[in-house]
């Protein structure tokens, strides 16, 4: 299938115009971990900086549950930054389900929607792998850092291709999800599901879904920022001018133009993110795996994967350094909408890469 | 009406089987603060201990969220705990909404169901200050003591009866409701009106919302307890299984037999607690009118009025102490399933009462 026809199936939301530039990589017949196949497999990526002519300066980004590579861009790339494209050949990998790659929404026939096969963290790692050795012939990355489901790819990563990985920065994200976090997903594909115009998945468009759409915005909002953002009322500082102002033209604004089936996919894997299947359940092991010089972030005011979960988990993994980035916003600290965000993930970016 | 039709009105789940023995009190024609009138409103009420000869040992114990006399019995009252029936003359009040007392479910007519007036925290309480002082002739209580949305009256009693009330001790609850708080309140109201058969309030039998009271469920699920709950699994020390078996058995049975409009009626009023507008909204003027010895008690994991929330007006009363229950339990500590809850709140409440 050619780019035309591919570009066509995308709808304007999940275009080029709003998420660009980013190119594609095509996996050919992608076969999943749970046993599905994506026929024509693309994987969506985006460059930032040039690769040494040693091949050793690359950085790989994954993208969080409804991010795509523009968000991560915006959040953690730029000249004097951590990851200046100045120094480094920065690749940001766009997960499979985030509207951009292979996706419920852009697949055609038998495997539209909700017929879209099962996806894991894995499959996006092994899609991965795929595109930064046959596209660009590296044999290590520098770093692999990536937040919240990025920071599940992350671990991934580290986990699965220990001596490819040199560093590792999971930022509020877990290797193993734990079992609140996956009642947070849950809340948020119920929300969806229990749209009588969601059908099954079956609905003819999206916006067809605005209830099941907003009941998810709902959710987001409870437990993806926190009690102190309302209670200080910090969508003031964004902008609003009341609650009802902050949730229409902020998080009604952000989710509606989105794709139910494509958000309930990246849920149900962001649920079931775990490493610990490479070493039959066992976490220790798994995570005992890790070569790479790792630094767990955990975001001070998270309910998603709150500090206590994150540091547990740096505990198991070799070496690990651990840093808590204050923040009011709960795990929304992480769209860096508050001034103190960058500096505090640069800090502990800079200070992880110049580590030999 | 007599007490026979009342009695008739009842569901099985209501009744003085599961959670009697409990008595009416006639409230005849209650008018509301909202401006709507309960015709022929009655309060449910049960009594523990006999009242003094001088009438100086009243306590009263308002409910919490779906919640009745019986639960608040089962977690507070008994020979040898703080609040002992030997010594003390205890009345629980149930709230207006809790379906013992005038609700929506047991009120035929015009003003059944979803066209039941709008309550607020405050008729509940001028409603159990006439049942004190009508049917009891007091005229002081030693003790107001609540938890939860039992914790928002007690405030409103303290506020609007400082001479009235001696002691007074607020359990995992606000004297104003939050933001956040507001926001967990909404998610319970959603669950259950997002339910086609819920049809605007209007359905036949409470059971034909079954999809959306087990909605209603997960929403507590998610903020009634708490992250260390489920990792650490502790739903194992209450007997079940699973998580499914913890969810089915505990929860969906917990809240199945209840009634959606009773449901949403009280979360509404959980919603707006506020005793700011007793003073134009100035909460530390408001709370600045305590008279009675405070001892504010917040639970270490709560996610509906975390610990901060609840020290922040400790501070705005006038003397009151402040506690921290430790439980692993969430909000639903206040179940007392844990053997380690009765000892701590009995602590607090002895040196509570045992202070002149």
């Amino acid at each position: 299938m050619g780019t035309t026809a591919w570009e066509g199936r995308m709808s304007a939301y999940y275009g080029q115009e709003l998420h660009g530039p980013f190119e594609m990589f095509d996996l050919g017949d992608f076969v999943l971990e749970d046993g599905g196949t994506i026929r024509g497999a693309k994987l969506a990526f985006a460059t930032h900086g040039r690769l040494s002519a040693a091949r050793d300066n690359a950085i790989l980004i994954p993208t969080w549950y409804s991010g795509t590579s523009k968000i991560m861009e915006q959040t953690l790339v730029g000249p004097g930054r951590a990851l200046d494209p100045e120094r480094y050949f920065i690749i940001i990998a766009n997960q499979i389900g985030s509207g951009l790659s292979s996706s419920p929404h852009n697949t055609e026939g038998a495997f539209h929607g909700p017929d879209f096969p099962s996806v894991r963290i894995g499959d996006d790692v092994v899609a991965q792998y795929r595109l930064v050795t046959e596209k660009f012939g590296l044999e290590a990355l520098q770093l692999v850092v990536g937040a919240s489901m990025g920071a599940q790819q992350t671990y991934e990563w580290a986990v699965r291709y220990p001596d490819f990985v040199r560093r590792a920065a999971p930022i509020a994200g877990t290797a193993k999800n734990k079992p609140h976090c996956r009642l947070i997903g849950q809340s948020f594909i119920d929300a969806l599901t229990s749209d009588p115009a969601f059908n099954d998945g079956h609905y003819r468009n999206s916006g067809d879904v605005r209830a099941g759409l907003i009941r998810h915005a709902r959710a987001f909002a409870l437990t993806g920022l926190c009690q102190e953002f309302y209670r200080l009322e910090l969508w003031r500082d964004l902008g609003f001018s009341s609650l009802d102002d902050f949730f229409v033209g902020f998080l009604n604004a952000y989710f509606l133009p989105m794709d139910p089936n494509n958000l309930i996919l990246m849920a149900r894997k962001w649920q079931r993110g775990d490493v610990s299947r490479h070493a039959n359940g066992d976490l220790a092991a798994a995570l005992g795996r890790i070569r790479a010089r790792t630094t767990v972030l955990a975001l001070s005011s998270d309910m998603f994967f709150p500090p206590a979960d994150c540091e547990e988990e740096a505990k198991l993994t070799p070496g690990a350094a651990f840093r808590v980035i204050d923040t009011r916003f709960g795990h929304a600290g992480l769209f860096a909408l508050e001034p103190t965000y960058v500096p505090q993930v640069d800090a502990a970016l800079k200070d992880l890469l110049a580590a030999p």
